[in-house]
Protein backbone atom coordinates (compact mmCIF):
# COMPACT_ATOMS: atom_id res chain seq x y z
CA UNK A 1 0.00 0.00 0.00
CA UNK A 2 1.63 3.46 -1.07
CA UNK A 3 0.16 6.61 0.28
CA UNK A 4 -0.06 10.37 -1.27
CA UNK A 5 0.12 12.88 1.03
CA UNK A 6 -2.79 16.17 -0.37
CA UNK A 7 -1.62 19.33 0.80
CA UNK A 8 -5.06 20.22 -0.04
CA UNK A 9 -8.37 18.20 0.19
CA UNK A 10 -11.66 20.31 -1.20
CA UNK A 11 -14.80 20.00 -3.14
CA UNK A 12 -13.94 16.02 -3.53
CA UNK A 13 -10.74 16.47 -4.88
CA UNK A 14 -7.67 16.12 -3.26
CA UNK A 15 -4.68 17.99 -4.50
CA UNK A 16 -0.91 16.49 -4.51
CA UNK A 17 2.39 19.31 -5.12
CA UNK A 18 4.98 18.57 -6.68
CA UNK A 19 7.11 16.33 -4.88
CA UNK A 20 4.06 14.08 -4.26
CA UNK A 21 3.10 14.25 -7.89
CA UNK A 22 6.29 13.42 -9.22
CA UNK A 23 6.35 10.37 -7.08
CA UNK A 24 2.75 9.47 -8.21
CA UNK A 25 3.47 9.83 -11.54
CA UNK A 26 6.75 9.72 -12.89
CA UNK A 27 8.25 6.82 -10.30
CA UNK A 28 5.72 5.27 -9.93
CA UNK A 29 3.61 6.00 -14.01
CA UNK A 30 0.07 6.51 -12.05
CA UNK A 31 -2.40 7.46 -15.05
CA UNK A 32 -5.77 9.29 -15.30
CA UNK A 33 -8.17 6.96 -13.57
CA UNK A 34 -5.74 5.16 -11.83
CA UNK A 35 -7.06 4.10 -7.86
CA UNK A 36 -4.83 5.51 -5.55
CA UNK A 37 -4.68 6.41 -1.96
CA UNK A 38 -4.32 9.74 -0.35
CA UNK A 39 -3.45 11.29 3.18
CA UNK A 40 -4.87 14.84 4.27
CA UNK A 41 -1.89 14.63 6.90
CA UNK A 42 -4.89 15.54 9.62
CA UNK A 43 -5.88 11.93 10.04
CA UNK A 44 -8.56 10.77 7.12
CA UNK A 45 -7.57 8.34 4.14
CA UNK A 46 -8.82 9.20 1.04
CA UNK A 47 -9.47 6.41 -1.51
CA UNK A 48 -9.33 8.22 -4.89
CA UNK A 49 -9.45 7.76 -8.51
CA UNK A 50 -6.40 9.97 -10.45
CA UNK A 51 -8.09 12.81 -12.61
CA UNK A 52 -4.98 14.82 -13.76
CA UNK A 53 -1.79 12.92 -13.81
CA UNK A 54 0.32 16.40 -14.39
CA UNK A 55 4.02 15.85 -12.98
CA UNK A 56 4.06 19.56 -11.09
CA UNK A 57 0.82 19.39 -10.11
CA UNK A 58 -1.72 15.99 -10.09
CA UNK A 59 -5.36 15.70 -8.30
CA UNK A 60 -7.31 12.80 -7.97
CA UNK A 61 -11.17 12.64 -7.15
CA UNK A 62 -12.86 11.61 -3.56
CA UNK A 63 -14.00 7.79 -3.97
CA UNK A 64 -14.51 7.09 -0.22
CA UNK A 65 -12.34 8.38 3.18
CA UNK A 66 -11.50 6.43 6.24
CA UNK A 67 -11.92 9.12 9.49
CA UNK A 68 -8.74 8.44 11.93
CA UNK A 69 -6.99 5.95 10.00
CA UNK A 70 -3.61 4.62 11.47
CA UNK A 71 -4.65 6.54 14.60
CA UNK A 72 -3.34 5.93 17.93
CA UNK A 73 -6.35 5.91 21.43
CA UNK A 74 -3.73 8.53 22.91
CA UNK A 75 -2.36 12.20 22.13
CA UNK A 76 1.01 12.61 22.67
CA UNK A 77 3.12 15.49 23.13
CA UNK A 78 7.22 15.71 23.52
CA UNK A 79 8.99 18.41 24.01
CA UNK A 80 12.78 17.40 23.25
CA UNK A 81 15.89 19.37 23.60
CA UNK A 82 17.62 18.99 19.98
CA UNK A 83 20.90 16.86 20.09
CA UNK A 84 24.30 18.37 19.20
CA UNK A 85 24.15 15.82 16.23
CA UNK A 86 21.10 16.64 14.00
CA UNK A 87 20.66 12.97 13.07
CA UNK A 88 19.92 11.80 16.34
CA UNK A 89 16.88 14.13 16.30
CA UNK A 90 16.10 13.18 13.28
CA UNK A 91 16.12 9.49 13.99
CA UNK A 92 13.93 10.53 17.02
CA UNK A 93 11.50 12.14 15.05
CA UNK A 94 10.98 9.56 12.45
CA UNK A 95 10.96 6.53 15.03
CA UNK A 96 8.23 8.16 17.16
CA UNK A 97 6.03 8.97 13.98
CA UNK A 98 6.36 5.39 13.63
CA UNK A 99 4.79 4.17 16.84
CA UNK A 100 2.69 6.81 17.14
CA UNK A 101 3.61 11.17 18.46
CA UNK A 102 1.13 14.03 17.48
CA UNK A 103 3.12 16.72 18.35
CA UNK A 104 6.73 17.81 18.64
CA UNK A 105 7.81 20.77 20.56
CA UNK A 106 11.45 21.15 19.73
CA UNK A 107 13.02 22.39 23.26
CA UNK A 108 15.68 25.37 23.84
CA UNK A 109 17.44 24.34 27.53
CA UNK A 110 19.62 26.52 29.57
CA UNK A 111 22.48 23.84 28.82
CA UNK A 112 21.42 23.08 25.40
CA UNK A 113 24.42 23.10 22.98
CA UNK A 114 21.90 23.38 20.33
CA UNK A 115 20.58 26.84 20.49
CA UNK A 116 19.04 26.92 16.80
CA UNK A 117 16.66 24.42 15.19
CA UNK A 118 15.30 24.60 11.80
CA UNK A 119 11.75 22.36 12.02
CA UNK A 120 11.77 21.73 7.86
CA UNK A 121 13.76 18.85 7.90
CA UNK A 122 11.97 17.37 10.48
CA UNK A 123 8.65 17.96 8.89
CA UNK A 124 9.80 16.22 5.82
CA UNK A 125 10.78 12.86 7.89
CA UNK A 126 7.57 13.23 9.45
CA UNK A 127 5.53 13.35 6.26
CA UNK A 128 8.10 10.19 5.05
CA UNK A 129 6.84 8.18 7.95
CA UNK A 130 4.00 8.87 8.11
CA UNK A 131 2.94 7.33 5.10
CA UNK A 132 5.74 4.57 5.38
CA UNK A 133 3.78 3.45 8.48
CA UNK A 134 0.89 3.67 7.25
CA UNK A 135 -0.88 6.57 9.10
CA UNK A 136 -2.97 9.57 7.93
CA UNK A 137 -1.81 12.18 10.47
CA UNK A 138 1.38 13.79 10.40
CA UNK A 139 2.81 15.22 13.67
CA UNK A 140 3.13 18.21 14.05
CA UNK A 141 6.57 19.59 14.38
CA UNK A 142 6.37 23.11 16.38
CA UNK A 143 8.80 26.04 16.30
CA UNK A 144 11.44 25.50 18.45
CA UNK A 145 10.55 27.63 22.11
CA UNK A 146 12.84 27.94 25.47
CA UNK A 147 12.00 25.45 28.32
CA UNK A 148 10.43 28.20 30.20
CA UNK A 149 7.96 29.78 27.76
CA UNK A 150 7.14 26.13 27.00
CA UNK A 151 6.28 25.90 30.63
CA UNK A 152 4.67 28.94 30.93
CA UNK A 153 2.15 28.88 27.96
CA UNK A 154 1.64 25.41 28.96
CA UNK A 155 2.97 23.83 26.00
CA UNK A 156 2.34 27.07 23.68
CA UNK A 157 -0.92 26.76 21.27
CA UNK A 158 -0.57 23.45 18.86
CA UNK A 159 -2.66 23.61 15.76
CA UNK A 160 -3.65 20.13 16.11
CA UNK A 161 -7.21 18.88 16.40
CA UNK A 162 -7.75 18.18 19.97
CA UNK A 163 -7.38 14.38 20.30
CA UNK A 164 -9.61 11.71 22.62
CA UNK A 165 -10.22 12.22 25.94
CA UNK A 166 -9.44 15.80 26.30
CA UNK A 167 -11.87 16.36 28.54
CA UNK A 168 -9.46 14.86 30.73
CA UNK A 169 -6.54 16.86 33.20
CA UNK A 170 -3.33 16.11 31.18
CA UNK A 171 -0.87 13.50 32.46
CA UNK A 172 2.53 16.28 32.52
CA UNK A 173 5.55 13.92 33.07
CA UNK A 174 9.45 15.30 33.09
CA UNK A 175 12.03 13.03 32.55
CA UNK A 176 14.30 14.22 35.01
CA UNK A 177 17.85 12.96 36.89
CA UNK A 178 17.29 15.17 40.41
CA UNK A 179 20.63 14.98 41.33
CA UNK A 180 20.46 15.35 45.06
CA UNK A 181 17.23 13.28 45.00
CA UNK A 182 15.31 15.58 47.16
CA UNK A 183 12.20 14.88 44.51
CA UNK A 184 11.29 11.55 44.52
CA UNK A 185 10.59 9.84 41.19
CA UNK A 186 8.61 7.22 39.87
CA UNK A 187 9.15 5.44 37.17
CA UNK A 188 7.15 6.47 33.55
CA UNK A 189 5.78 3.28 33.23
CA UNK A 190 4.01 3.80 36.99
CA UNK A 191 3.20 6.71 36.49
CA UNK A 192 0.84 6.10 33.05
CA UNK A 193 -0.55 3.03 34.30
CA UNK A 194 -2.06 5.27 37.10
CA UNK A 195 -3.35 7.90 35.01
CA UNK A 196 -6.80 7.24 33.15
CA UNK A 197 -6.90 9.91 30.75
CA UNK A 198 -5.74 9.98 27.02
CA UNK A 199 -3.58 13.20 26.53
CA UNK A 200 0.39 12.51 27.52
CA UNK A 201 2.81 15.42 27.51
CA UNK A 202 6.26 14.34 28.34
CA UNK A 203 9.52 16.82 28.32
CA UNK A 204 13.41 15.46 27.20
CA UNK A 205 16.24 17.26 28.47
CA UNK A 206 19.01 17.96 26.65
CA UNK A 207 22.60 16.16 27.20
CA UNK A 208 23.06 18.40 30.12
CA UNK A 209 19.69 17.80 31.37
CA UNK A 210 17.59 20.45 32.50
CA UNK A 211 18.75 23.60 34.77
CA UNK A 212 17.13 23.26 38.29
CA UNK A 213 15.19 26.30 37.90
CA UNK A 214 14.03 24.68 34.80
CA UNK A 215 13.05 21.78 36.92
CA UNK A 216 11.56 23.27 39.58
CA UNK A 217 9.39 25.47 37.11
CA UNK A 218 8.27 22.39 35.82
CA UNK A 219 6.82 21.03 39.23
CA UNK A 220 5.41 24.77 40.15
CA UNK A 221 3.53 23.64 36.62
CA UNK A 222 2.64 20.35 37.86
CA UNK A 223 4.96 18.14 35.89
CA UNK A 224 5.40 15.11 37.42
CA UNK A 225 8.96 13.79 37.39
CA UNK A 226 9.40 10.24 36.22
CA UNK A 227 12.36 8.09 35.60
CA UNK A 228 12.87 5.88 32.55
CA UNK A 229 14.81 2.77 34.57
CA UNK A 230 17.79 2.38 35.31
CA UNK A 231 19.86 2.70 31.76
CA UNK A 232 21.58 5.83 30.89
CA UNK A 233 20.10 6.50 27.69
CA UNK A 234 20.93 8.89 25.00
CA UNK A 235 18.84 12.21 25.02
CA UNK A 236 16.96 10.92 21.59
CA UNK A 237 16.86 6.96 23.14
CA UNK A 238 15.10 8.38 26.17
CA UNK A 239 12.39 10.29 23.83
CA UNK A 240 11.68 6.95 21.71
CA UNK A 241 11.73 5.20 24.76
CA UNK A 242 9.06 7.74 26.28
CA UNK A 243 7.07 7.36 23.27
CA UNK A 244 7.20 3.66 23.70
CA UNK A 245 5.99 3.06 27.06
CA UNK A 246 3.24 5.49 26.05
CA UNK A 247 2.50 3.47 23.28
CA UNK A 248 2.38 0.35 25.28
CA UNK A 249 0.47 1.53 27.90
CA UNK A 250 -2.26 2.09 25.57
CA UNK A 251 -2.02 -1.05 23.84
CA UNK B 1 32.03 8.90 33.82
CA UNK B 2 34.38 7.81 31.24
CA UNK B 3 34.83 3.58 30.86
CA UNK B 4 37.72 2.05 28.60
CA UNK B 5 37.19 -1.93 28.06
CA UNK B 6 39.74 -4.15 28.37
CA UNK B 7 40.10 -7.03 25.73
CA UNK B 8 41.79 -8.97 29.30
CA UNK B 9 41.73 -9.00 32.72
CA UNK B 10 44.28 -10.91 34.42
CA UNK B 11 46.63 -11.48 37.49
CA UNK B 12 44.82 -7.37 39.05
CA UNK B 13 45.69 -6.02 35.68
CA UNK B 14 43.39 -4.95 33.09
CA UNK B 15 44.61 -4.17 29.68
CA UNK B 16 43.57 -1.93 26.77
CA UNK B 17 44.05 -2.69 23.07
CA UNK B 18 45.89 -0.60 20.89
CA UNK B 19 42.33 1.90 20.25
CA UNK B 20 41.09 2.39 23.32
CA UNK B 21 44.78 3.30 24.90
CA UNK B 22 45.12 5.97 22.20
CA UNK B 23 41.63 6.67 23.36
CA UNK B 24 43.00 6.80 27.33
CA UNK B 25 46.24 8.40 26.83
CA UNK B 26 46.67 10.44 23.36
CA UNK B 27 43.08 11.72 23.71
CA UNK B 28 42.19 11.74 26.97
CA UNK B 29 46.38 13.02 28.50
CA UNK B 30 45.87 9.93 31.34
CA UNK B 31 48.92 9.39 32.70
CA UNK B 32 50.82 6.83 34.82
CA UNK B 33 49.06 7.08 38.68
CA UNK B 34 45.53 8.19 37.00
CA UNK B 35 42.62 6.49 38.34
CA UNK B 36 40.22 4.84 35.79
CA UNK B 37 37.26 3.11 35.07
CA UNK B 38 37.67 -0.01 33.19
CA UNK B 39 35.16 -2.35 31.79
CA UNK B 40 35.91 -6.56 30.65
CA UNK B 41 32.50 -6.22 28.79
CA UNK B 42 31.39 -9.47 30.79
CA UNK B 43 29.24 -7.47 33.18
CA UNK B 44 32.59 -6.22 35.90
CA UNK B 45 33.75 -2.39 36.31
CA UNK B 46 37.07 -2.51 37.50
CA UNK B 47 38.50 0.76 39.22
CA UNK B 48 42.10 0.84 38.45
CA UNK B 49 45.31 3.13 39.14
CA UNK B 50 47.18 3.46 35.13
CA UNK B 51 50.40 1.60 35.58
CA UNK B 52 51.67 1.66 32.02
CA UNK B 53 50.28 4.86 29.48
CA UNK B 54 51.46 3.33 27.00
CA UNK B 55 49.72 4.49 23.39
CA UNK B 56 49.66 1.25 21.89
CA UNK B 57 48.68 -1.12 25.12
CA UNK B 58 48.24 0.82 28.28
CA UNK B 59 47.04 -1.01 31.44
CA UNK B 60 46.36 -0.57 34.42
CA UNK B 61 45.95 -1.94 38.29
CA UNK B 62 42.94 -3.37 39.60
CA UNK B 63 42.02 -1.12 42.83
CA UNK B 64 38.11 -2.10 43.14
CA UNK B 65 35.72 -3.92 41.14
CA UNK B 66 32.06 -3.99 40.79
CA UNK B 67 30.52 -6.76 39.36
CA UNK B 68 27.22 -6.71 37.42
CA UNK B 69 27.91 -2.79 36.58
CA UNK B 70 25.00 -1.32 34.70
CA UNK B 71 22.97 -4.69 34.73
CA UNK B 72 19.78 -5.78 33.71
CA UNK B 73 16.86 -7.80 35.74
CA UNK B 74 16.45 -10.17 32.41
CA UNK B 75 18.46 -12.11 30.05
CA UNK B 76 17.50 -10.93 26.11
CA UNK B 77 17.89 -12.64 22.79
CA UNK B 78 16.80 -11.23 19.83
CA UNK B 79 16.97 -12.61 16.80
CA UNK B 80 16.31 -9.81 13.67
CA UNK B 81 17.07 -9.82 10.13
CA UNK B 82 19.26 -7.05 8.74
CA UNK B 83 17.57 -4.38 7.23
CA UNK B 84 18.79 -3.72 3.38
CA UNK B 85 20.17 -0.32 4.64
CA UNK B 86 22.68 -1.10 7.19
CA UNK B 87 22.36 2.47 9.03
CA UNK B 88 18.68 0.53 10.14
CA UNK B 89 20.35 -2.25 11.83
CA UNK B 90 23.21 -0.68 13.05
CA UNK B 91 20.60 1.86 14.40
CA UNK B 92 18.79 -1.24 16.48
CA UNK B 93 22.12 -2.55 17.94
CA UNK B 94 22.77 0.78 19.36
CA UNK B 95 19.80 1.09 20.82
CA UNK B 96 18.71 -2.09 21.69
CA UNK B 97 22.15 -1.88 23.71
CA UNK B 98 21.62 1.37 25.33
CA UNK B 99 18.30 0.24 26.18
CA UNK B 100 19.13 -3.39 27.57
CA UNK B 101 20.13 -6.73 25.25
CA UNK B 102 21.99 -9.50 26.16
CA UNK B 103 22.51 -11.26 22.78
CA UNK B 104 21.93 -10.00 19.22
CA UNK B 105 21.65 -12.65 16.36
CA UNK B 106 21.77 -11.98 12.67
CA UNK B 107 19.35 -13.96 10.94
CA UNK B 108 18.41 -14.57 7.34
CA UNK B 109 14.89 -15.28 6.10
CA UNK B 110 13.28 -16.80 3.21
CA UNK B 111 12.46 -13.45 2.26
CA UNK B 112 15.47 -11.68 3.02
CA UNK B 113 16.77 -9.07 0.67
CA UNK B 114 20.38 -9.28 2.58
CA UNK B 115 21.77 -12.48 2.55
CA UNK B 116 24.70 -11.31 3.94
CA UNK B 117 26.36 -9.80 7.35
CA UNK B 118 29.23 -9.10 8.43
CA UNK B 119 28.94 -8.64 12.52
CA UNK B 120 32.78 -6.54 12.86
CA UNK B 121 30.64 -3.00 12.77
CA UNK B 122 27.87 -3.75 14.69
CA UNK B 123 30.46 -5.16 17.42
CA UNK B 124 32.11 -1.96 17.49
CA UNK B 125 28.55 -0.10 17.92
CA UNK B 126 27.76 -2.44 20.60
CA UNK B 127 30.88 -1.99 22.47
CA UNK B 128 30.46 1.87 22.02
CA UNK B 129 27.02 2.07 23.19
CA UNK B 130 28.22 -0.23 26.34
CA UNK B 131 30.83 2.32 27.05
CA UNK B 132 28.37 5.40 26.86
CA UNK B 133 25.53 3.87 28.58
CA UNK B 134 27.27 3.18 31.82
CA UNK B 135 27.38 -0.63 31.37
CA UNK B 136 29.86 -3.50 31.97
CA UNK B 137 28.72 -6.18 29.89
CA UNK B 138 28.65 -5.94 25.53
CA UNK B 139 25.90 -7.47 24.63
CA UNK B 140 27.05 -10.40 21.95
CA UNK B 141 26.46 -9.98 18.30
CA UNK B 142 26.45 -13.22 16.89
CA UNK B 143 27.31 -14.54 13.53
CA UNK B 144 24.36 -14.83 10.96
CA UNK B 145 22.23 -18.01 11.30
CA UNK B 146 19.41 -18.71 8.91
CA UNK B 147 16.22 -18.43 10.58
CA UNK B 148 15.65 -22.20 10.17
CA UNK B 149 19.16 -22.98 11.74
CA UNK B 150 18.14 -20.85 14.13
CA UNK B 151 14.64 -22.39 15.16
CA UNK B 152 16.41 -25.90 15.16
CA UNK B 153 19.32 -25.32 17.58
CA UNK B 154 17.12 -23.16 19.72
CA UNK B 155 19.12 -20.13 19.13
CA UNK B 156 22.40 -22.05 18.68
CA UNK B 157 25.03 -21.60 21.67
CA UNK B 158 25.90 -18.19 23.44
CA UNK B 159 29.04 -17.49 24.47
CA UNK B 160 27.28 -15.60 27.12
CA UNK B 161 27.16 -16.43 30.82
CA UNK B 162 23.46 -17.62 31.90
CA UNK B 163 21.81 -15.22 33.53
CA UNK B 164 19.24 -14.50 35.97
CA UNK B 165 16.49 -16.80 36.13
CA UNK B 166 18.08 -19.41 34.05
CA UNK B 167 16.54 -22.26 35.85
CA UNK B 168 13.04 -21.09 34.45
CA UNK B 169 12.22 -21.90 30.77
CA UNK B 170 12.64 -19.11 28.38
CA UNK B 171 9.57 -17.19 26.49
CA UNK B 172 10.12 -17.44 22.86
CA UNK B 173 8.43 -14.83 20.70
CA UNK B 174 7.94 -14.09 17.12
CA UNK B 175 6.70 -11.15 15.81
CA UNK B 176 4.71 -12.40 12.74
CA UNK B 177 1.61 -11.49 10.99
CA UNK B 178 -0.35 -14.47 9.76
CA UNK B 179 -2.10 -12.67 7.60
CA UNK B 180 -4.72 -15.89 7.36
CA UNK B 181 -5.46 -15.17 10.66
CA UNK B 182 -6.30 -18.60 12.07
CA UNK B 183 -2.94 -17.80 14.11
CA UNK B 184 -4.58 -15.92 17.64
CA UNK B 185 -1.59 -13.70 18.22
CA UNK B 186 -1.43 -11.09 21.65
CA UNK B 187 0.39 -8.56 22.39
CA UNK B 188 3.60 -8.60 23.06
CA UNK B 189 3.25 -6.86 26.47
CA UNK B 190 0.39 -9.34 27.55
CA UNK B 191 2.80 -12.48 27.02
CA UNK B 192 5.45 -10.48 28.39
CA UNK B 193 2.94 -9.67 31.62
CA UNK B 194 1.88 -12.91 31.93
CA UNK B 195 5.42 -14.76 32.21
CA UNK B 196 7.28 -15.13 35.65
CA UNK B 197 11.02 -15.78 34.26
CA UNK B 198 13.26 -13.49 32.99
CA UNK B 199 14.72 -15.33 29.90
CA UNK B 200 12.81 -13.90 26.57
CA UNK B 201 14.19 -14.52 23.15
CA UNK B 202 12.35 -12.43 20.12
CA UNK B 203 12.88 -13.29 16.85
CA UNK B 204 11.48 -9.87 14.32
CA UNK B 205 11.62 -10.95 10.78
CA UNK B 206 12.71 -9.15 7.38
CA UNK B 207 10.92 -6.35 5.88
CA UNK B 208 8.82 -8.90 3.98
CA UNK B 209 8.18 -10.81 6.88
CA UNK B 210 8.60 -14.67 8.19
CA UNK B 211 7.65 -17.08 5.34
CA UNK B 212 5.14 -19.12 6.04
CA UNK B 213 7.16 -22.50 6.84
CA UNK B 214 9.51 -19.97 9.02
CA UNK B 215 6.26 -19.66 11.40
CA UNK B 216 4.78 -22.57 11.25
CA UNK B 217 8.41 -24.22 12.36
CA UNK B 218 8.71 -21.47 15.28
CA UNK B 219 5.27 -22.38 16.37
CA UNK B 220 6.32 -25.98 16.75
CA UNK B 221 9.05 -25.10 18.76
CA UNK B 222 6.82 -23.29 20.81
CA UNK B 223 7.35 -20.09 19.97
CA UNK B 224 4.56 -17.50 20.82
CA UNK B 225 3.15 -15.23 18.28
CA UNK B 226 2.84 -11.54 19.34
CA UNK B 227 1.84 -8.35 17.86
CA UNK B 228 3.60 -5.06 18.66
CA UNK B 229 0.25 -2.76 18.25
CA UNK B 230 -1.77 -1.35 15.44
CA UNK B 231 1.17 0.90 14.08
CA UNK B 232 3.27 -0.61 11.44
CA UNK B 233 6.63 -0.51 12.09
CA UNK B 234 9.87 -0.84 9.77
CA UNK B 235 12.18 -4.14 10.92
CA UNK B 236 14.78 -1.79 13.16
CA UNK B 237 11.82 -0.22 14.92
CA UNK B 238 9.94 -3.72 15.61
CA UNK B 239 13.08 -4.79 17.12
CA UNK B 240 14.13 -1.76 19.43
CA UNK B 241 10.23 -1.60 20.56
CA UNK B 242 10.46 -5.19 21.62
CA UNK B 243 13.85 -4.66 23.11
CA UNK B 244 11.87 -1.31 25.19
CA UNK B 245 8.71 -3.71 25.76
CA UNK B 246 11.39 -6.14 27.54
CA UNK B 247 13.09 -3.13 29.89
CA UNK B 248 9.70 -1.26 30.68
CA UNK B 249 7.98 -5.76 31.62
CA UNK B 250 11.11 -5.15 34.08
CA UNK B 251 11.32 -1.63 35.13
Amino acid sequence: MELFYAYDVSDGVCRLDAEESGHCVRVLRHRTGDEIDVIDGLGTLYHCALVDDSVKGASARVLSGVPGFGGHPYRLTIGCCPTKNNDRFEWFVEKATEVGVDRIVPLIGDRSERRVYKTERAGRIALSATKQSLKARIPEIAEPVSVKDFLRTDGGTSVMPEGPGSDRAPLRLIAYCFEDESVPRRSIKEVLEAYDGTDVRVLIGPEGDFSPEEAQLALSQGYIPVHLGASRLRTETAAVTAATAVYLRYL
